[in-house]
């Protein structure tokens, strides 16, 4: 007994000096199915197969893993360094090529549709797909005229939307983040997953959730929608007058997606889905930019929305307040979070101020995250619940 | 004038000998926004752009493509042969890794998720996306009881179904092929589009069409959904009981499929959605394999559905029907496809003896397509305006 102990001890020592990882590797739950790498550990890290029998160097685009190196049956290794709990973008690197991994599920992040990797997470409980009533998420195809063009969007109706049809529900704008589009939400967020699971503990009132693109203020130019089928006409450009948006570049200046989203999305939305079409029933949040837009949009039109959430992507100061008397009668409240990996010190002051002030402002940090998905969703689920509550 | 139309003349038949191909290149309609490769040219052949430096051989999965040589700009370039109009799935070739193409989007064939493009088909306005009114696509969870698992699905509703809440509707199941899955009819087969411009034309009946997974022959083992957001909490198999699919092997043994569909979707959609839930308004349709499913099925249940459509996947012969009189009386149409690069010839023979026999029975031929989703897209096309005529 003393024996197998003091060799337990031992190899464990060795592990820790040698930094070997831990040898504890499951298949990650982002892997299209079947595939049983890339592979997630106990630690966090992420271990890769690859395929590419020519090639003189492989790797990954996290920074600091391992060398790949050849393994016994020809394939390529490597593993990465301890990752954050959540959901990570990454892509393949053969010969100086960055391709996407042939063994996991495809999201749409960093300007591209690429790989990601999930590590499980402590508190994953509350995205997880169980067997409560769900909601669906609709893909939709809507004609702007602000822009004489047909822009994609989804939307979140809460389980039994169907059922009742006289029932008519709030809604929530949901934007993504700079690289990111209107898939993010309902894909790597589980938006919908973390409203069924709500509403089955009761925590949250039901309501719509409305997702659309807000822009690439990364974009060279024009751009297609994604994660949709491809106008088929589109290469040509003869026989489909109305065809597939364009997306202009936007810099960080919203008022582009401020006309799609006021004059042209709330009002197909309302003429469409049974909305409360009304100020005190719709919110607006976003993570990072649109966070950004969020707040952009929401001071600008506190005739439109009574909710406002932002998730790492600053904060509403006092002095962003022009009229605190109208503020305070319409903005119901305001949350703002931040991963606790960022930097929130100045939201969190803001909010306090805001409170002081009178406004039902709420901060949220989300623990050990980082500027990612997981500090994102986390900031849904505790957003929900303050919603609609009137 | 002279010389210059000489000049021209050498220059065409220079091409025409070496056989360059036309350089009138576009981006496909299949690529991720903003990217410019691949292009398509007026021949139909695809032009491939990789950046990978250090690669010392690069390609694609086409078969009797070029040679791939790099560019001044030190990107890799290469073409294929003349390809036949429509979709085709590839995967790029780098040092020996097959790999998606990063410019791309990404679909679910050939058992995995990959890359394809799009070669315009003279007829591709009947799938274009359009200023009409849309359907929706939606993507849904339900729990299935005969396999304890969290099933995933599509269904497209047809524009106005959310306006007339006390309309009911048909129904037509429709099933994907072999190595495909349940999103490959509502992305590069365009269902919802097809069906949008069939009714905004008049020359269809409005419907629901529900997508299923109807298995993959070829699995080695359990299999995940997939382009949904993946259980996050399965790779512990610890905090979800009624985790998602796993998914078995059929080896074209239909039967665990045809428990799903008949004991859990179809009672599920019923239930959930807005149908008219008997046999006349019930449809079945499915592609190669799928085909063969919704002859197996419907001929096994002739009291739940009324339409048959078998598009590339073999016919019903008078050998198949055991009771004619029955059979007669419940199967108002029975539509069967093949491309005209298959061979549809014993097919249409059966078709043509079933009409002798009285049955309601239509052979259609998609001019120059092979077994591919060009061949798959008409037959919708010319299935659906058959159906749920009276």
């Amino acid at each position: 007994m003393l024996l197998v102990s003091a060799l337990i001890l031992s190899s464990d020592a060795c592990i820790a000096q040698t930094n070997e990882p831990a040898n504890d590797w499951k298949p990650a739950t982002t892997n299209q199915g079947g595939k049983e790498y890339p592979q997630v550990n106990s630690e966090g890290r992420v271990k890769f197969r690859v395929v590419a029998p020519e090639a003189k160097t492989v790797g990954c685009t996290f920074r600091d893993s391992s060398e790949f190196k050849k393994g016994d049956d020809g394939a390529w290794y490597g593993y990465t360094r301890l990752l954050d709990e959540g959901f990570h973008y990454y892509m393949l690197k053969i010969d100086g090529a960055e391709v996407p991994d042939p063994n996991s599920l495809f999201f749409y992040g960093a300007g591209r549709w690429g790989s990601a990797v999930e590590i499980p997470a402590k508190d994953r409980d509350f995205y997880a797909l169980k067997d409560v009533p769900h909601g669906q998420l609709r893909e939709i195809w809507y004609f702007s005229k602000s822009s004489n063009t047909n822009r994609h969007a989804f939307v979140y109706t809460p389980p039994g939307y169907d059922k009742d049809t006289r029932k008519r529900y709030p809604v929530l704008y949901l934007q993504h983040g700079a690289g990111e589009d209107e898939t993010g939400w309902g894909h790597q967020g589980h938006a919908g997953w973390i409203m069924d699971n709500l509403l089955a503990e009761g925590k949250t009132k039901p309501f719509i959730i409305a997702m659309e693109f807000g822009g690439n203020p990364f974009a060279a130019g024009a751009r297609r929608p994604t994660n949709a089928p491809p106008a088929s006409a589109s290469a040509s450009g003869t026989n489909n007058a109305a065809g597939p948006e364009r997306r202009p570049a936007f810099n960080f200046n919203f008022s582009a997606f401020e006309h799609a989203l006021i004059d042209d999305f709330i009002p197909y939305i309302d003429s469409t889905f049974r909305t409360i079409a009304d100020q005190p029933h719709r919110a607006m949040a976003g993570l990072s930019m649109g966070g950004m837009q969020t707040r952009t949009i929401t001071l600008a039109h506190l005739d439109k929305f009574s909710h406002i959430g932002v998730f790492s992507g600053g904060s509403i100061g006092l002095t962003n307040i022009t009229d605190m008397a109208t503020f305070k009668k319409k903005a119901k409240v305001v949350f703002v979070s931040y991963g606790s990996k960022e930097n929130g010190a100045a939201a969190k002051a803001n909010v306090e101020a805001l409170r002081q002030a009178g406004i039902n402002s709420v901060y949220y940090e989300s623990p050990e995250t980082a500027h990612e998905w997981q500090s994102w969703r986390r900031s849904l689920k505790e957003f929900a619940p303050l919603l609609f509550k009137d």
